[in-house]
């Protein structure tokens, strides 16, 4: 590239040039720090927090952030959220990039290695990954802030609570009431957050323009019937019978959404009170979770939610019918039909393709066999709250999935929220250098822009 | 009946005085018991316990019939059981009754008056009654015995675990092991075993000749798949769908058994591995009570279990195949099918038609509004083994469900093992004055029978 920079006004050159070495410094530093961020993550993945609960991870993170004198600006946010800031060129652009620090309530496979040492929680959608990586693109971004070649900030987001997925509990929301009452939101000029994703092997990205994510949210079924001995299972309402005929008809009803990309509408479990299996349960309830992949995801949702409760109140009224005909009885008890919605996240929408480019750019430049992947994503995630409108004003962003599978290096694509959950722990050197490297290629962006 | 009495032979007139004096004593003492019985079933009620834990409840027991002076000839068996003898005239004939002291797993519903006051615990069968009851039957038969009035002995089993429902925990087990060691049982001539029913009114008592109750045991299915993340709920086998289905397909196979009164094949629930709404189970398991009604239970029970097995691989196969169509993909994972047997309890037969007279007419005698119901009943329970070949020695008994609901005052049918469940305590006095009735009129059968 050197030759075309020569013919380029000395402004163009210099800017390049700082490019060029900010790159080299950024690829050369995260196999430096591959090391130390794959120990962070072991020692966080050993000890994994749930959502709320992330105080040691936290307590890590800043003693990490203050060793490098990296300044707090705040703390215990939705319980355990810290957001710290990097000083760059004063005046210059504000990157904000997020990772989240929760872990969930999974027991993990004897064989992992490394293990969580806490029964029945463990690191399995791979945040210990994202906390890891941001702690070590602090390292690199402090030091071009202090060797004068970073030309805006960064505020780094370690966030609690991703995983509750509904808003109230939401991390994501905890942390941009403090960045808005703090008075940072108003320098931020985009956000970034990153996920490692074991369904692609490493090098594969994905990332696209529009809805990038869904939106997520829950409809509970709950029934409650006389219960009763199971010596009565054919002349009593059943609550196994009825969910297991609704799961079906459910999915009958909503597969077909899901096979075009619309909607997922699934349910992984139906709960029965009580234990006994000789006692038919007086209770029980399923959920169904609502993932729609329009922007008009609120009326889509409002009726996949209408779908769910007519269907329950026609197979309850089916099944009390066909017992009392079969057993000429009328007093066989009722059944109640509780449907209850939980709004959850908004979906993740890329509103700039610019960022977007931006992003594919960054990637290509320090993830090895990159490849771009523009399959669109039913996971649910509150990383969308960053990018919406909130007290008038709407900032842009950016959220990519990167491929953590390694299957010729013993790392197959085990699925997140399983027992078997482990990534190649070399993923999270990629992690590390994309937060750095779309941090100053954003910067460069958003400082030209307001140039002209 | 006096009139007809004087024409009768001078032995055969003592009898039948003796035998009306000892009836109008039980009528005139189970009255007279009422409130004591239903205080100690109040008692036992509010602090319920589960089978083999029943030591509080036995520590009663022990205390109350040794206030009474009564023999105890066995304690602590199988954790808590207690056996004590009533020794009437020397050389009659022993009869043997049975009394149930386990609780359930249940939580009480807050309406119900008594109430447990533990947690998750509760006498949701009406066992505590069968207790109180034959506390009660105890204290009429010992005062019978004192007074030279009863022409044999009674053996009074406090049997525990009950609801285990599987032969290696069955209470009966122990009991009857016990009284085979201790040399008891050689002399034993019958069993009763009395349970409220509350599917029928007071005054109803289901009793009839030969199979009573049926062989009870289980099926468990086990499947475990790779489990996943919910968005990949359609893509991923499905343990939620397959057992859905599954549970749907067996229903339908087996439900034409039970309205024949062939077998009981049904399942109460299914329970999934894990917790969150958001991640497919890698595991789960139903359970299927298999109650055949035939004294060729064993071959029946096979046959189901295989049937069973058949369609669990049907369903697996079915669904596996769908998957690899729709996806394209053939690395979907696999599901693991486990079938486990468990042995249960036999039916409860009723070998001697006699008896079961006996029981018919001491009923008659001593419960208002008696009326016989013969329909048969799909529960288990593990009085069938006093009744069975044991050590080269068959014993006959009678085993009867006393109608315990009562509508008009406030005791309606509600179902056995909910937390709803509750009987009109007068029904305690039914029961403590059949033991005490046909203990008394079974001695003088049998008295007659070796007589002659």
């Amino acid at each position: 590239m050197r030759e075309t920079i020569s013919n380029q006004p000395s402004s163009q050159v210099e800017k390049q040039k700082n490019k060029t070495e900010s790159l080299d410094f950024i690829l050369e530093k995260s196999k430096e720090l591959g090391p130390e961020m794959i120990e962070n993550y072991r020692e966080i993945h050993e000890n994994p927090e749930l959502g709320g609960e992330e105080f040691e991870t936290a307590r890590k993170v800043k003693d990490y952030l203050q060793n490098l004198s990296i300044e707090i600006v705040g703390e215990g946010i939705g319980g355990s959220g810290i957001i710290a800031r990097i000083k760059g060129k004063e005046g210059g652009p504000t990157i904000a990039l997020r990772a989240d620090m929760d872990a969930l309530p999974v027991q993990e496979a004897e064989s992992n290695s490394p293990r969580s040492q806490k029964d029945g929680v463990m690191h399995a959608c791979g945040h210990d990954s994202h906390t890891a990586a941001l702690m070590g693109a602090a390292k690199m971004l402090k030091e071009l802030a202090d060797k004068g070649e970073l030309n805006g900030s960064s505020i780094l987001l370690f966030q609690p609570s991703e995983e509750k997925a509904h808003q109230k509990e939401s991390g994501a929301v905890q942390m941009i009431k403090f960045l808005e009452k703090s008075g940072l939101r108003k320098n931020i000029d985009a956000f970034l957050g990153l996920h490692v994703f074991n369904s692609l092997e490493r090098g594969q990205v994905q990332l696209k323009e529009g809805v990038q994510l869904a939106s997520s949210g829950e409809v509970d079924v709950i029934l409650k019937g006389p219960g009763g001995h199971i010596i009565n299972a054919y002349d009593t309402p059943s609550l196994h019978h009825i969910f297991s005929k609704l799961t079906l008809r459910l999915e009958e009803m909503f597969k077909p959404m899901e096979k075009k990309e619309e909607a997922l509408v699934a349910s992984a479990r139906t709960k029965y009170a009580g234990t006994g299996y000789n006692i038919l349960p007086a209770e029980a309830e399923s959920t169904w979770v609502v993932r729609v992949t329009s922007p008009h995801f609120k009326e889509i949702s409002k009726s996949i939610e209408a779908d769910i409760k007519r269907i329950a109140n026609e197979v309850v009224a089916e099944h009390l019918k066909e017992i009392k005909e079969e057993t000429g009885r009328t007093d066989i008890g009722n059944v109640d039909i509780l449907i209850k919605k939980r709004p959850g996240y908004r979906p993740v929408v890329h509103r700039s393709p610019e960022l977007v480019g931006i992003a594919d750019k960054s990637a290509e430049q320090v993830i090895d066999n990159y490849q771009k992947n523009e399959k669109l994503l039913m996971g649910g995630e509150d990383f969308s709250f960053y990018l919406e409108n909130f007290q008038g004003k709407e900032i842009p962003g950016v959220f990519a999935m990167i491929g953590s599978a390694n299957p010729e290096k013993g790392y197959p694509k085990t699925a997140h929220h399983t027992p078997d959950f482990k990534i190649d722990p070399d993923a999270i050197k990629d992690l590390a250098a994309l937060y750095s490297n779309f941090t100053v290629n954003a910067i460069e962006y958003f400082k030209e822009k307001r140039d002209n």
